[in-house]
């Protein structure tokens, strides 16, 4: 058994009631804040402490000193504060629980069910807009703002940025209309802590210089130390002098701020504690860093040190034979590039994700790095295409089906081919929230003509994907990839190949057919199986990774199974089941089909808990099975 | 009968070989260009005339002066060029096919079937990519660069850019990108003529120090008049000695150069050729001008005057009775916005062609012009819809359902009321070409939970469609809006009302009922019933305009019609066919299901050869509609 610590409320208003001087009471409350932050992301298994670090001093000076009526917007004269990066809000949560606006209690609950979601989201109290996906602060700032001026309310708006987020195009998009329109009741601070998802932006997609850049569209500029509370207080104070124009604060952050090996890079060049949890070990020696640092300065103001609560935590045991199909897709790739030359693979920040670490260290010269510039990896892939290259694109699923839609759909038009790989796919993991829960994608790429979609269900199946994408397919293909690991209790038949359309049985039965596709609903359809076999009713499971593609003769062969339910990862409308059931109709087979899927916003959580509440877990899923086969029985 | 004048080809070859100074060949080539680009979209009966005017100087003097073995790219040293913005495109048609480059018989078949696309295509030799969404031009020259430096090759990349594009964010975060790589090779000429599609770019989305901007990302910059071939020669010999960054040349140009009424706004204040084509009093006098500049020229310079061909037209004469959706819309939403104050309207530079000018003039303080950035207006409308407004975001739809494709979602994660208008929805206009026929929306925003898709058949249904989404729908909607004025063959039943998922029958018939929606498609289905009649087949027409929802209820009323026709504006694959088709399925009605719609890309033409082409015309649908019920009665 392990523990874990936090600082109770009641603690937290000692010391914040002991300090008079808000310069040194700030100091100490955001490392108190640092130190609930850790807790929250351990416990959780997940969560971004580097950007939570580097942004707290500032969140803490802006909600403790500069901001009246705090995100209290009903008021005529209330300050907002919302983070455009949006996953550094692990310290908002630390200091909303810890001032008494948000319920205590949740600190417990980070990225559990009702409890706080990973990225912000407007169902927590305080918390004004969903962020998530980057570039778009200023923009919903300034619709804010406009609202604001037409209701006569007072008060200034604050935006958080990230620095890496600055690649984003939609933040350039928004800068001009903000001089234009005098929004000086606009303040930006960018968490400038120089280091992006993966590694140093200067190595990734360095920002040249830019605080000029910022000047040259108009906007008052300053730097100053971000986590130097008299130097916020002195540029929010010159800022307040400014009425006509937006103003951008550069705070110059370290990444990890406050733990001394989360301030740094791992010795293979990346920074490790973007997302994640720290282990144990990690823990535990952080937690001692941060307590000596308070320790030491309530002691310098003579008061008592920290009291600390305590939390058991148990701890977890990795299952064996987990499929890890970004890891397979990664291996892969490198064997097909050392024969195809032709191959480039391009990448927006995510090498950690996207399994392209061996890639890019086997074949740097036909790596490229685009930052978190997804509209531009699309066109440059575009490019790359039209100059007889095979570009393969690779981003979270969630952006790269969404952001560059019509960049892909302009590609597809050139009739040209390139290999999208989208991982983060699916509802799982539970814990980043909607929008890193991709579950739209077959919607929205789905039409374009000449794509392909694939979802691979295992390992082996990501290599044949891949192998296929670049040596058989003549046109596009978007391969769709789960991250989580999953024990997967299926396999493959000996002699299973690829056929477009075409699905793979993985579970013979007689009553009725489920059909799904990648590792997460396979999984719980193979089991849900089981609990059904043992009530009598024998289903059989087919794979079928082609998400909108079906062969109408391989469909012809389920007539035998006069019901087929399908199970989609993704919206139950336009998914991989709308296809299938619209071909069932057109080809008048005359099967009876039932589709399950999302039928709301994925909500936030542990994965079993997520997958149980959309009723997508296997003993739900047996369940809606069961119940569907007794109500068509007696249709 | 009126009379349209070109240059020929042995025409062109006589000036040019007469003269012998390279400025003044120049001057004298691209008026020569001009009067062909004006005879191209006068024929065709649309096209951008204005930013033709503006670029064809520089276009003439980079292919003509500057480029080493222009866009011949399989050669080892050769230079590319393409405009980022497209639109200009017949500028450069006018050039290739006056230089022998392209058939010379293409300039009669500008925006036909098999002729010169709308927006430029790599189907056309010379045409390096594909191009019309704003803001790709430095990304794609990046990947080409990329992909010649592997290769080995030489040459310079010459993008050329509207400055209305530099609104967008994909331009932006192609920057810095540009900077990094020290793509060297690459030379972005901005045709800087201040007006973009509706008027002064300084009144939509003022750009503030362009050159300052520029030169802060770390770009190579100058500028100099488009119009002086000296001093664009001048400039392009400074950039040549630049090889370690990427450089653009401002280029001041007049939107509309060469014709002095299309040179400045209309009386209101807008820009009227920016699109579409003259009509044949202002081709006259614009050919009157364009004639005597060259003329004069070729007087001073001693050669004779230019000799013209001839080319009759039919003067068309527009039927009665048209249904303009897009006129009706803004009428409506004038009337609903003096009762509903929150009401906000946004617009990315399309107030010609949304409907908005009224509404504009009438609510300027609710109004908000965003420029052609959509992401940011998406945005804007989420900040507004948060603060209690109801946002009205407005743009072209294949614009607006993919570019801000993930600000509408995260905009419904949060689950406020916003309405999205997206015109020029649908196959039709044929003319500017696949870049702009939005047949992709249903399926890029069809799976965001709570975003109802509408799309009205008339103008009558089209208030009643905006009406129900502002008072009634308590979720988000998208409006999908035909903008060419249609004769429609039908009307809605006088006690009809919009009711969810439910269709209403505009044509009786018993052996068949084809399902469609929106003016184009329903025109050709009633018309086709027509045809089927006189074969003794009687087919009900069903209007459903709910594109992602289709209520149970109604649909089981379907039953009698044993066979069911969907007909999509839009691709077969996730367009409102496939929904329907998947509940029959899903429902177990026993229905038999006939899909129809694009199977491919749409092409470039006229309205009724684009038709004809994809199957779509009321001839084809009436055959393959015989077709399918025989083969079924044959089943």
């Amino acid at each position: 058994m392990n523990y874990l610590n936090f600082v109770s409320l009641e603690e937290i208003q000692r010391i914040k009631k002991s300090i008079k001087d808000s310069f040194k009471k700030a100091a100490v409350l955001a490392d108190i804040f640092r130190i609930n932050t850790l807790y929250m992301i351990t416990k959780a298994g997940s969560g971004h402490t580097g950007s939570s670090f580097s942004s707290i001093d500032i969140v803490t000076w802006l909600w403790m000193q500069e901001m009246r009526n705090p995100n209290e917007a009903d008021k005529k004269n209330s300050d907002i504060y919302f983070s455009s990066k949006g996953h550094d809000v692990p310290a908002l949560y630390s200091l909303l629980t810890g001032t008494g606006r948000l319920d205590f209690d949740y600190i417990h609950k980070l990225r559990r069910l009702r409890g706080l979601p990973g990225h912000p989201d407007i169902i927590t109290p305080y918390i004004m807009t969903n962020t998530g996906p980057l570039g778009m602060g200023v923009s919903k700032a300034i619709g804010m703002a406009v609202a604001r001026r037409l209701d006569r309310k007072k008060g200034q708006i604050f935006v958080l940025c990230g620095d890496g987020e600055l690649q984003e195009g939609a933040f350039w998009e928004s800068l001009q209309p903000a001089v234009n329109g005098k929004f000086g009741e606009i303040t930006v601070i960018v968490d400038h802590n120089k280091i992006q998802s993966d590694t140093w932006i200067r190595t990734v997609s360095d920002l040249g210089n830019l605080a000029a850049k910022l000047r040259s569209f108009g906007w008052e500029v300053a730097r100053c130390n971000g986590h130097d509370f008299k130097a916020l207080s002195k540029a929010f104070a010159q800022f307040k002098k400014i009425k006509s124009k937006p103003k951008i604060l550069i705070a110059d952050t370290v990444k990890g701020r406050g733990v001394s090996f989360m301030e740094e890079l791992a010795s293979d060049g990346y920074y490790k504690f973007h997302s994640g949890a720290p282990n144990i070990d990690n823990y535990q020696k952080a937690l001692g860093e941060l307590r000596a640092r308070v320790n030491g300065q309530l002691s310098k103001l003579k008061l008592k040190p920290l009291k600390f609560e305590e939390f058991e935590i148990e701890t977890r045991t990795l299952p064996q034979n987990l499929q890890k199909l970004v890891t397979a897709y990664g291996a892969e790739l490198v064997k097909l590039a050392r024969k195809r030359k032709d191959i480039i693979a391009l990448d927006a920040d995510l090498v950690l994700d996207t399994g392209l670490i061996p890639y890019k260290n086997t074949f740097p010269d036909r790596f490229v790095e685009c930052g978190i510039a997804e509209q531009h990896m699309v066109s440059v892939a575009g490019g790359l295409a039209l100059s007889g290259k095979l570009p393969i694109v690779h981003s979270f699923a969630c952006f790269l089906s969404t952001r560059p839609n019509e960049q892909i759909y302009n590609n597809a038009s050139e009739k040209t081919k390139i290999i999208y790989a989208g991982s983060l796919a699916g509802l799982l993991p539970g814990g980043p929230g909607h929008s890193h829960q991709s579950v739209r994608d077959v919607s929205t790429l789905g039409s374009i003509p000449s794509l392909t979609m694939i979802e691979p269900s295992c390992e082996q199946e990501t290599r044949m994907a891949l192998r296929w994408a670049i040596n058989e397919n003549r046109e596009s293909t978007y391969i769709r990839l789960v991250s989580i690991a999953v024990e997967t209790p299926f396999k493959l038949p000996k002699t299973y190949k690829l056929r477009v359309g075409w699905g793979v049985e993985i579970v013979e039965g007689h009553n009725a057919a489920i059909v799904a596709y990648g590792p997460v609903m396979l999984t719980e359809a193979v089991k849900a199986t089981r609990e059904l076999s043992a009530k009598g009713i024998s289903c059989s499971v087919i794979n079928l990774p082609w998400l909108n593609r079906v062969n109408g003769k391989w469909l012809a062969t389920l007539r035998k199974h006069k019901t087929i339910i399908t199970i989609d990862d993704h919206y139950l409308n336009l998914g991989q089941g709308t296809l299938i059931a619209s071909m069932i109709a057109k080809d008048n087979l005359g099967i009876r089909v039932v589709s399950l899927g999302l039928a709301s916003i994925p909500q936030c959580g542990q994965n079993q808990e997520v997958l149980k509440y959309h009723e997508l877990d296997y003993l739900s899923l047996a369940k809606l099975i069961k119940a569907s086969l007794y109500s068509l029985a007696g249709h």
